[in-house]
């Protein structure tokens, strides 16, 4: 049983929470829970797990099915706690490989609904997009360089799984990703406070791209200047915005039921 | 200049962050931020400024402003610190009144959209809810007991202003409170993953009632047995669920895009 907290698998576990490229340099990433080892494990991800000493003597089918899908190794429960980055630990954590896709083929997804992310930083809110994201049927989530890391430990727990099921991909230069959308004949959809368009007047059932940008910032300048146009969402009250994952919602889940077969019809034309 | 962290009033600004029950005895709670502040001393809430060693010293023409609005003292950088529960503070922080509202207005608001949220746990959640609630024109947002503090510093802080503008209010029986607006000749629409009904499904357009319940565990089978209908919102993938705030968003834009008079016409049924 693990019982230093300088035991080197330990260090390892505490430099793949907290350090972004030491996560991207190993292609490593350390998860917790039940559920969402076991997700990892039925897609050949994960790659080693521990378990505290209260829950390793306990009688759990599901831990026992964990168990025997990689190597384990049992850690006192003090140091576990030093380990979880929850409050409420399950006492169960895993070393897992990071999924990832190929740009081709998300581009070629048929389902031409593609989410581009300029520069999210809240890692609960990227977390929370790509669960969004899932759950209203996109291609694949697009993101520019600058934002957050999804394997933030905290952005890992927001996506409850979606992180194993959702494409993704990290791109250098995303007006490049934009461009190449628009060349297949996709409109891209920007948010921004100024759009001229309202969100839900936009036509989203041929497919599109959707630009959601900083939390503070909205969209950058420069990317701004390839979206095909720039639509907002109405807003009462004295708000300046919505945040940045509930605005991503909103739109997503405004192309899905458009493409469920629901169709606007606008009794009158209202401005922003 | 405030230097010790056993002053009088540290300990009352560490008392009203950190203990709900004393935030509720005294109608009292503490706010970060200039914007935030500002938005406290024009609906004249603002009780007393707390300013850090560093800012006091800078000209700053808003917090000059601010500063004539009420009583303020300075504290030193350290035990500013101290008292900030963010990573980058602005250096100011605020004692405010809690605004508060009564049941007989928010009943009679005619925009007759009402939130209910039945034991919203996360202090995040509740204040992204309450920040969309405000851009979604809503009525008011009714939480039944249970629900988590809206005054808690994290909930403020993602209220992003809207806690000032923004009815509330917190009933000890929301079931009660449903009875009544059933009574007005209103729906309560249940968002529930069993929802018969999709949330674009439901008519929003002559008002009604919207139900959120626990991040974990849905609405309770108490507060179920008095909604009209229950709605789901269409999940692709894999997905258990949506996040709280997410959910409440995409329903609430929803109803938001009704009554700007936008109609929706089937294309064909769906089912869940």
């Amino acid at each position: 049983m693990i019982n230093s907290i300088s035991n080197r698998q330990v260090k390892e576990i505490l430099k793949l929470q907290k350090q972004p490229k030491y996560r991207r340099s190993t292609g490593l990433f350390v998860a917790e829970g039940l559920k969402m080892l076991t997700e990892a494990a039925e897609n050949g991800c994960l790659v080693k797990l521990y378990i505290s000493g209260t829950v390793a003597g306990k009688d759990n089918e599901r831990l026992e099915k964990l168990c025997m899908s990689c190597s384990f190794e049992t850690v006192t429960d003090n140091i576990f706690k030093q380990l979880s980055d929850t409050v409420t630990t399950q006492g169960v954590l895993g070393i897992i490989k990071q999924p990832s896709y190929n740009i081709t083929d998300i581009l070629n997804c048929k389902k031409h609904m593609w989410l581009l992310l300029d520069n999210i930083q809240d890692p609960g809110n990227l977390g929370t997009i790509m669960r969004t994201a899932e759950g209203a049927g996109m291609s694949a989530v697009i993101m520019g360089k600058g934002t957050a890391d999804l394997f933030n430990p905290k952005t890992v727990r927001s996506t409850m799984g979606a992180i194993f099921r959702m494409p993704f991909i990290y791109t250098d230069d995303i007006t490049e990703t934009i461009k190449i959308i628009k060349n297949k004949g996709f409109n891209i959809y920007g948010a921004a406070m100024e759009g001229s368009k309202a969100y839900d007047q936009a036509d989203y059932t041929k497919g599109a791209g959707i630009v959601i940008g900083n939390e503070a910032n909205g969209i950058s300048g420069r990317v701004l200047g390839y979206v095909t146009e720039k639509i907002h969402i109405p807003m009462e009250g004295k708000l300046e915005s919505l945040n940045a994952a509930v605005a991503a919602a909103v739109i997503m889940y405004e192309a899905a039921r458009q493409k469920r077969g629901c169709i606007n019809i606008s009794l009158h034309n209202y401005n922003k």
